[in-house]
């Protein structure tokens, strides 16, 4: 299932809905005793999940039905309690580093990093997403993330997929310039990074994607693409495939003495060429207000934002 | 005024009190229409600071009292929507740097940097706090944090303060050879620092160090001294006063751009002297299981906690 948190004709709070191709299914009032928000839903996750799918298939959806043209979709988790970005596939480090005159880092093969981003600034599909004013060299970044629907704390790698709820595509845009003058003191990204996170349109269960599912030892990698356009013109092309890290490293990592909760967002951080850093401003210019991004990830839908001043 | 998050006899939700010697005034007890949390009363801290401010004052406390004794404390803010961590004091930075055959860096004196930490992982005094079981050098970080009332976007300093509800100790746990090795890949603090953030006792507000306080072009500095102790030993001691950038400079560089919410925790970064890393292990060793932190700022009382295997 395709899980939104949508507002019907853009006003009130984020309801939790169920995405079809031509409306939305506003959860709370196909059930009436369910919460009306996706973090309140995964909160309890184990409760409504099976309760979900058997809607999915069954429900009379005449009563609470919304026309997608009146359904406007935010950031599926729209206030997650953490945000946690990794750097997971490793052309991208590759090649970010190499563009700044940086070799491979060895201890990068040894573990799963990330950094904390701001977890109150999320945005959904069609948000427009403000340039910031210090900021000359915006960048995207085409990425999958992962929402936790069961919390937990030292998860093994072995289980750490259970703990999933589904997934979705994230756009991590970056302020380079801002960011580059930052991490010079040593700490971050953050200023570069705080303005915005695009994330949608859908959070998709793992079980809509179980046929494009590559297994392995340390958990699953999936058969798609991921494509990043620019006011049309294809920028980026990747491979969900190529990963180094999978989600369940991550967050047997990220929950290591650690609590995770539902609702946590787990980026996976770029893929790679997913992003203009690494195909070069000469080739590719920054963002400038006007331009339209469109991420695509097969499966998990287009995630579209307008860049304003 | 001091604003606690309580539970009596340990139980239940948070709930907000107003801090006395020997009591907790339990806020929606004596005021039936008031929220019973921190973070709700901050959500609305324009309305409710001048009625709190009576409140101590006028309150007749005997039926909206709780002993001490049975005021169990937690972090004011128990888990607010942001945490950034700052690197304000010149000294931390010149010697951490120092210490890593570093020479300080240019850019620090051109803006306040910060990274974003765990804001589900805050702990309150008292708590014990579980070394990792990665960590084996494990340190301290004796900083002071300001809480945001009002929240605001684009905050110019000479109005920073204003948005500002209370400062409070705080104890930026770390975990020196997990950070160490993940900041080679260019990344963090993260992993480092996410197991536990110890904050309180209480929430003391701007009014209470008027008498304390030095004004200057960029913002208040606070004539306050930072002590910190292992096991009664003193190891820091540190001036408010040093600080190079102020909270309200702090406060203008988080919110360019990006909202700050009612809530949110800004940590100055630790002082001068204010952890093992600075101080040296082979002088103050690294904590262990047993080990009793004290965190001690004037006027704004004594952080302690235990650390547990």
């Amino acid at each position: 299932m395709k899980l939104v948190s949508y507002r019907r004709g853009g006003q009130g709070d984020w309801r939790a809905g169920l995405f079809r191709s031509s409306f939305v299914i506003d959860i709370a009032q196909a059930i009436p005793e369910a919460p009306a928000s996706v973090l309140a839903l995964l909160d309890e996750w184990e409760r409504w999940r099976e309760r979900l799918q058997r809607l999915e298939i069954e429900a009379d959806t005449a009563s609470c039905a919304v026309p997608a043209e009146q359904a406007v979709l935010g950031p599926p988790v729209p206030r997650p309690r953490s945000f946690r970005d990794f750097y997971a596939f490793e052309e991208h480090v590759r090649t970010a580093r190499g563009r700044r005159g940086l070799d491979m880092i060895p201890e990068w093969y040894h573990f799963p990093v990330f950094y904390f981003s701001n977890a109150a600034a999320f945005v959904g599909p069609e948000a427009a997403v403000k340039r910031p004013k210090a900021a000359h060299w915006l960048d995207y970044e085409l990425e999958v993330a992962c929402v936790i629907g069961k919390g937990g704390v030292d998860i093994p790698v072995e289980r750490a997929e259970e703990h999933i709820a589904g997934y979705c595509i994230l756009n991590d845009w970056s302020a380079r310039d801002v960011q580059r003058e930052e991490m010079k003191v040593g700490l971050g990204p953050a200023k570069g990074k705080d303005f915005a996170t695009s994330m949608g349109p859908w959070l998709v269960t793992p079980d809509e994607l179980e046929d494009v599912r590559i297994p392995g030892e340390s958990g699953s990698r999936y058969d798609l693409t991921m494509i990043a356009r620019v006011n049309g013109v294809e920028y980026s092309r990747g491979r969900w495939a190529d990963i180094h890290y999978t989600f369940a490293e991550m967050i047997a990592r990220a929950s290591a003495d650690c609590p995770l909760y539902p609702g946590d967002v787990i980026g996976s951080g770029t893929v790679g060429t997913g992003c203009i850093l690494e195909l070069g401003p000469e080739r590719c210019p920054w963002l400038e207000p006007g331009d339209v991004v469109e991420l695509e990830v097969e499966r998990l839908g287009v995630l579209r934002n307008v860049v304003v001043e």
